[in-house]
């Protein structure tokens, strides 16, 4: 099991790789880390701690901390949805921005079964149980299989392989317009 | 459109990722992050602001800021070729260093469509007008076609689909001779 | 052939990279940054100066520095295994930690041509002559055979071509866990 410890140290480790920081607020700080670890014992990886699970990790996989938004919005806001990771001028000022959600609806509506364009995300906290997801049919399931594909970026040529490309280049902070698919070729003669 | 504050945000947690600083000269700063912004509206990618443009983004790739060639020179000169990217002691000594000209001439002579044997490489800023690249026939256009492979660094396993290795491995920080290509074998029993 | 400068930069690169130091101790960084460039003067990589080589590069390959286990190592006990690399904690403190051999009892067995688990694994210095391996016969080369795989981070979609998964993400810091094969699947139609 993981030790509140290590869960400090990972989310320290990380902020330092990016230039970021842990939010300036020690409650705030400490009722993360005991959200990661919670959720991190309860379904084996470290959801974030300010959504609703899924329950399907392929679905959850965009919101694991630290989430595929966390980049982009504290490049945009100066911190991420939950403000667990800010940047140094929001640390020092201590004023946490607001931050929207920035996951996309069709990503909310797959996790939570519901259709994204009727009704409103779900605005979850750890506190609240998550959506029941409906019992779904075969056909419906196809319709919402994660495929994963191997992605590169056109810039650096950085390589993933996931559902879609990263929302910034983890490595040269390209777009995610920069990112094509690596599409192989095999040719037979005869 | 990317505002210019974008451009500055990306180019402050790009040097925050790496350890690197932005130039201390704020003159300078300002007209590397304009320049920036215009080749991102002109071309769709932030073009290295003291290099020529090809026209062709496969042939740009390698100078798309931030470039190949950065981590190399920030290494050996304490700053990029630019001097957008600096390490600390010439940011804190203000003292902008000499970085010559990394990039290889076959890729300057394939970008211009000059024969790099023949000619001295251009010395571009982006207020110069893109040297026209002269017309080609099929068969030069053949020979000069940009060919991506899979390399993966020997010593840490990073992968990146490109048409040559990195310089430096972005995650070990190996050198370029550490990259080889990933072969794949298809076997058929029958 | 690499500079003691190079080889002093380009640790200090990466420990930025990353969030750490290198060692408080001037003397024994001074003998750690030598011991690298003797290293890679002699074997072509920069083999850990605290550890044995195999004088097999697909042996050696997780020991090279930055090795396979600093970023667990920094992470448990705020220092890598040499105590080269060290967090901020270490660095301010001046105490270096007892940090013990992380590498699989497996691995040394390989490289150093010795049955894991009937001995103690080697404990060596750069000083000190590598084990000779005894002669293996075809069939045992065969069973140590490294064969690399396609993995990906399940977390963020890290894609590396190694033997086994790194133990933490480098992009993301997920556990080695989170790591699967990439498969390919190619269909015919006929």
């Amino acid at each position: 099991m993981t030790t509140l410890e290590q869960v400090r140290k990972r989310a320290e480790a990380d902020a330092k790789t990016y230039g970021y920081y842990l939010t300036p607020q020690p409650e705030l700080l400490q009722g993360f880390l005991e959200g990661l670890k919670i959720n991190e014992d309860r379904y084996g990886y470290p959801l974030c701690p300010c959504r609703l699970t899924s329950g399907k990790f392929e679905y959850d996989r965009d919101i694991i901390c630290p989430c595929d938004y966390r980049d982009p919005d504290v490049a945009e806001y100066g911190a991420c949805y939950c403000r667990l990771y800010v940047n140094k001028e929001v640390y020092e000022s201590k004023n946490l921005p607001e931050v929207p959600e920035r996951r996309p609806l069709e990503k909310q509506g797959r996790a939570y079964g519901i259709d994204a364009a009727k009704q409103a995300p779900p605005q979850g906290t750890q506190e609240k149980p998550p959506t029941p997801a409906p019992a779904t049919t075969q056909a419906e399931k196809a319709k919402t299989e994660v495929k994963k594909k191997l992605w590169y970026c056109k810039q650096c040529g950085y390589v993933v392989f996931r559902e879609d490309p990263p929302y910034i280049c983890p490595i040269c902070k390209a777009k995610k317009e920069m990112f094509a698919e690596v599409e192989s070729k095999i040719e037979f003669n005869g």
